[in-house]
């Protein structure tokens, strides 16, 4: 797999590419070393909600900043960066169904809109390539292989539904190096929630992912599961929530924050 | 200082004795290995921005369970409690000014009502005691100080203040072991925010606490500055909140968690 082309830009650096429309593709690889995020947007009447949703559930929804209603710029992890350009795309839910993909938000932004930046699973892969663990997807040149299971999020107000996971194929040695390398990573979903029986998570086939690409798994390997930041999407749906926002799955948000900047405290 | 007479109960145990009136004491020492909390009940209207709050301030307020609105019970750290009454006492705040205290919440509750437990350092105190490190307001039977500080808060939404800090003397030694310590616990304050320079967060003299006694400080001994659980009430002060409940400080609630359930993930 070919390195991405902005692997040595800083955050700031591939927002302002996104900003100018001259980056509209996936981000893993991109800043490397930047911490990048999940983003969900909704309306202050749902913002409650969400954020005691996030609460609730920090594994899949580990939150690294708040927006205040009407305001695009996240204060806290990316001064200066606007969350209604600054990503390469966007995906665009209406009453719990996904009704279009755009390249800005713009002319949807609304004085009411609040924003959740989530941590992202690039935080720990980062570190199990640094600690020379093997990632299966970035071996493969694909998105990581996501799938909705049947456990269920503690439910906030109007949000409920299931849990999304991404899977990453490892020997069992490697899961448990895994393990203790992303106890480090809380903000970035931390440790895994499972692993071995993906029929305990309601996943019939590993092979036929509802988000992402399929992977090889090796005859001595293991599938290993994290809560993923694409759950919000998953909710949104299940819960028919009206208005919603998100990145592209793959499409992230990029951050001032370095990765060390998630580790613990 | 005698030991709690509760030292030996259950969190559920000391609940019920403080639901019966039998308990309206402070809780130090109490349940000793269960997790106790900090509390903050605000209404609905202001429950986003309080959330908002603690999201953004971590080190003072690190959530443990948020209820949904009117709910007394918080599902997530004790089961079948209730807010209301399981706690020896309580404060009430009105139009930011201290309105009375009580012991229980009955007749004040309402159905909008929304409660936040939040981590408190009575579990970081028990690991310091565990390894040995001296804490000297139980070493002298006191209430820990504490004190406003010239620190702001990150304001959120109505929301703004200063931050308010627990101290805590010890030697620079043990202070550097308190804080490898403490950074296991980051949902019970973490790491400290300060050591030695007391002028840095605006405290005049560490002898005359905002809340809590003054404590013995040795001639080998530096001051050390944890963000405090009584934050909350000095920001429903500053903010000039309608309508606020917390604990009385050293009245704290006592939950079902064990202090390990809070260490890391």
């Amino acid at each position: 797999m070919n390195p991405n082309p902005l692997r040595n830009s800083t955050g700031r650096e591939v927002r302002h590419l996104c900003r100018t429309g001259a980056w509209t593709r996936p981000t893993p690889g991109a800043a490397l070393g930047f911490v990048q995020a999940n983003l969900v947007v909704v309306p202050q009447d749902w913002a409650f909600d969400f954020l005691l949703f996030c609460q609730r559930n920090p594994k899949p929804c580990p939150l690294l900043d708040v927006t205040d209603p009407g305001d695009p710029q996240p204060r806290q992890v990316a001064p200066g960066a606007d969350l209604r350009t600054d990503l390469p795309k966007y995906r665009v839910y209406r009453d719990g169904q996904l009704s279009e993909t755009r390249t800005d938000l713009c002319d949807l932004w609304r004085d009411d809109l609040v924003a959740f930046v989530i941590g992202c699973s690039f935080t720990f892969e980062n570190a199990l390539l640094s600690a020379g663990i093997p990632v299966r997807h970035i071996e493969e040149g694909k998105n990581v292989p996501m799938y909705r299971t049947q456990r269920l999020c503690q439910p906030a107000g109007r949000f409920s539904g299931p849990m999304v996971v991404s899977m990453r194929p490892m020997t069992p040695e490697q899961a448990i190096r895994a393990t203790a390398i992303c106890a480090r990573f809380p903000r970035a979903h931390g440790t895994p929630i499972h692993l071995g029986a993906s029929q305990t998570l309601g996943i019939a086939d590993l092979n036929q992912p509802d988000y992402g690409d399929a992977v090889t798994i090796g005859a001595d390997e293991i599938p290993v599961f994290w809560a993923c930041g694409v759950t919000p999407q998953a909710v949104a749906v299940a819960s028919k929530v009206p208005f919603l926002v998100t990145h592209e799955p793959g499409h992230m948000f990029l951050t001032d924050l370095r990765d060390s900047d998630l580790e613990g405290e």
